[in-house]
Parts: C-alpha cells; structure tokens; sequence
C-alpha cells in the first residue's frame, strides 16, 4: 500500500485507528480455546468487528513466534484474513547486517506479504536499507519509544545536544523518502512527538502507548498530526481484551469505535 | 549451559569456534535439494562434521523465518541434533518493551531451548531484562558490530566523549553477572576489541567477522582473550560453504580443523 492510499483509507473511514493483535492464548476466551486454531479464531472475530473503525492492523510477531511453527501458521492465517485495504504491520523490530535483513525482509514482505514492519536501529544503514528495496512496502523504525528503557540510550546526547533518537531520524531520512519510512514515536510525552513532527514532517509515525501504556491522544494527536494526519496511533490490549466473555469481539468492537469516534472529532480539528 | 561449562568445553577441544548456521537454501548442494527436509539435512551432515572442532553453533534465524512454518521446523530438528555439550546462539537480535521480549524469551528459550540470543540494545533496560530471568540462559547484547552501518550510531559520542556503544557495555554490565551477558563485538578492528576488554573484562564476547567480513584471528584473539578464553569466534559461510558439491561436508569439517588448530595455538599463547 502507498501513502496516497493510506491517507485515502484514513480519510473515508475518519480514522487512524491500528489495531494491535497481541493475541495471547493465555487471555482468550475459554470457550475459543478448543477450536481448531484458537488464535486465529479469535482473531477472526476481532477483525471481523473492528475492520469498519480502522485502518491498519499491527500483529505483535513475538506473541506467534512464542507458539513455535502452530503460531506462525495463525499468524500467516491471520494476514491473509485481513480486508487488502487495510494497511498491516508487522510489529517484528528486526535488524541486522545487509544480507540478514534483507532475508527478513523475504519472510515478512514476500513469504508473508506484510505492508511494513517495524525495524531496530542499533546497526545502521546496511541493516535498514534492504526492507526499503520493494515496491509500496515500509520500515517503520524504532526512534523514541515510550517504554522505561528508552532513556537508556535514546536520549543520550552528542557533543552538541543532539539525542540519539534525532540523529536516528535524521540519519534515516536521508536513506528513504516519507512514502517508505515512519517512525516509532511513543506516546507518552506529548510534547515531544511535536518536537519529533518538526524533524520529520512528512513522515507517518507509529504511535503505541494510547491505553494501557498512558498516553493521551487528544495530546498526541494535537501535537502529532500534519496535513495527511500522519499519525497511526495502536491501541491493542484496551481493544482486543475489551471483555473477556462470549462477547469479546462485541466489546472490542465498541472500544474501537469508540476510539474512532474521538479520532474523527480530532481529525476535523487538527489535520 | 553455564559459564564454568563453558570455559571447560574450550579447554577440552582447544576450541573456541563457533560455526554460523547460516544456511541457505539457495546455496546448498544440488543433491540435496530432493530430500525431504533439505536444511535439516544439509545442517545434520554439517554438525556431524564439525562438531568436534566448535564449541557453539548460532543459527541465523532469517535463514529460517523466510522460509515461513517449513523454515521453523527445519531450525527445530537442527537444535534438536547439536549435542548437548555445544553452547547454541539464537542469533535473532530481538528486543522489545517487557511483556513482548518476555515472549522471545519464551519462544527461544522453551519453546525451543537455546542457550542464548543475541539482543539488541535500542529500547533500553525493559526489552533486555526480560532474557536474563532464566536460568543458566544467556543474552548476548550487541555492542559494536563489523557492518558498515555500525558507524552511523554506535560510534557517536556523548559530551564526555563516550561512545554509544562504550554506554551499552557500560549500563548493560548493571543489568547482569559476566555469567548471563555476553557481547557481540565485530571483529574488523581488533584494537577496538581490546579497548572493550577493558571495559568487560569478565564477559564472554561473540565475534563474527572473522573470514568473509575481513577480521584477523590472531589480532581478535591477541587483543580479546582473557584467563577464561572469553571469546566465542564465529564463521559462517567459510565453513558450511567451504565446499559446493557432494563432498561439502568433508570440506566443511577440513575448514572447521584448520580454524580450531589455529585457535588452539592462540589459547596456548594468549588465554
């Protein structure tokens, strides 16, 4: 998917709504758990009732891998199961050298046919470049996320002011133009993804941390938001484990409209 | 496996080769491309000829996830086959907030049971810790790597002219004993590699590089070892593809004596 068709998605559903899939096997309902593939069930159902209220679909690569080759077939079911105009991510943070991520980026663009995935910084241009190679296909890299750790390292300043996470952006940006490159920007602090909007104005960011993580989206996307939107902000938990019932999918399907509904407003007023 | 086991193993083979299991299916011998499982068995005739010149075996998990399910299982009966007194390195460079590297950890470490990962540092102290609460299982966190992206961030220094990867060695060594933490060091400058001796005197390091990507034994060994070895020396490519037709194994298994011969002189004069 290209930028013109993500931003067209965004506009007519009045959305930019990702829903993260962390489908964990441990917190689906008990009556899924005897199906076939209870993963895949369960999230059948949540697609099937959050589709209309977003625009992209993040499935968390670690909660597949976990369940050994059983979880990347869910996984694999689970991508072909999605609406094709809604953009998908593959929430994986790899990165390695040249001739690694360039076979990352088979599995998760070609073996599996992912818009995107998110990619790790740590190694430079030869580790990031190679998922840049196909056509309407993203890296979505790590800058500034909203976990404790990340003022590890991210904010660690050079000699002249200058945090990590700009350089990495910086950096980055000359290695791909904003229709194959976004951003991890967390959500925690509002005021810093407006900071992070004036490095990168053409860029999507990724914005997890709404929800349970704490982040206020009015401020995120005040801040955030340029004359495209900009923005794919990822609720997963606050939607997927809205109820726990028979009813989940119900539940989920409200919480996201719910979100969608508070998107629109913020769309109108500040894209 | 432990560190004491480890170090014993060394000096039982004399050893502290590490080969790369970096396996393609593209560039196995045509003859075994019928068979059933053609990685497991390319991988199978590989342990049975090297086994007794190495210390540890790092599959590269690309190799295998692009393979999609079928790539998986392969990996699986390869771990399966290495005998269980050889240190196995998931070389995966995972990292994620907590509850997420929690499930690599889970994935890697029992779903199926490596000894080790390697880690990336970018999202800081949460996506790390998450690896080191098992037991007798290792992180190997990467440092400074041999690519040619390892410029682009980890060689930026802070206003006290510390390098970003001398702050990852530095704060990750709080996070963990010399006996759950190791590092990736590349092995393109060997004065570097002394340099972070330095600064970790007791930690195991993995280094890749030697041999396709230019690195020099000798100096890596000169400047990298301590009382314990403390190093693991991986090659990849120059032993599993030392040869291309039927007699690859052999071939293989001639690359990985010469390479321990080598090494055994090393230790003699440097550990």
């Amino acid at each position: 998917m290209n930028k013109a068709e993500l931003v067209a998605q965004i506009k007519k559903k009045e959305s930019y709504l990702c829903v993260g899939l962390d489908t964990d096997i441990n917190k689906i309902p008990a009556h899924l758990r005897d199906s076939d593939d209870p993963i895949f069930e369960f999230n059948k159902q949540i697609i099937d009732a959050t589709h209309q209220y977003c625009v992209a679909y993040k499935p968390n690569i670690a909660f597949y891998e976990a369940l050994g080759t059983k979880g990347w077939e869910s996984l694999q079911r689970t991508l072909d199961y999605i609406p094709k105009d809604i953009f998908t991510i593959a929430d994986a943070k790899r990165g390695d050298i040249g001739n690694t991520s360039k076979l990352y980026a088979k599995a998760f663009f070609e073996t599996m046919n992912f818009d995107s995935i998110t990619v790790a910084p740590y190694m430079g241009v030869d580790s990031v470049t190679p998922f840049l190679e196909f056509h309407d296909k993203w890296v979505i890299l790590l800058a500034h996320t909203s976990n404790p750790g990340s003022h590890d390292f991210q904010l660690i300043e050079n000699g002249e002011e200058k945090a990590l996470y700009e350089t990495v952006i910086e950096k980055s940006r000359q290695w791909a133009t904003a229709e194959h490159l976004m951003f991890v920007v967390g959500a925690t602090q509002a005021e810093r993804i407006g900071h992070i909007r004036s490095l990168a104005p053409d860029n999507f960011f990724l914005v997890p941390g709404v929800g349970a993580q704490g982040g206020d989206l009015e401020a995120v996307s005040k801040e955030g938001m340029n004359n495209e939107c900009g923005l794919l902000v990822n609720s997963s938990r606050g939607i997927i484990y809205a109820g726990s019932d028979e009813d989940f999918a119900r539940a989920a399907g409200m919480a996201a409209s719910n979100l969608q509904a508070e998107m629109k407003g913020y769309l109108e007023k500040y894209m």
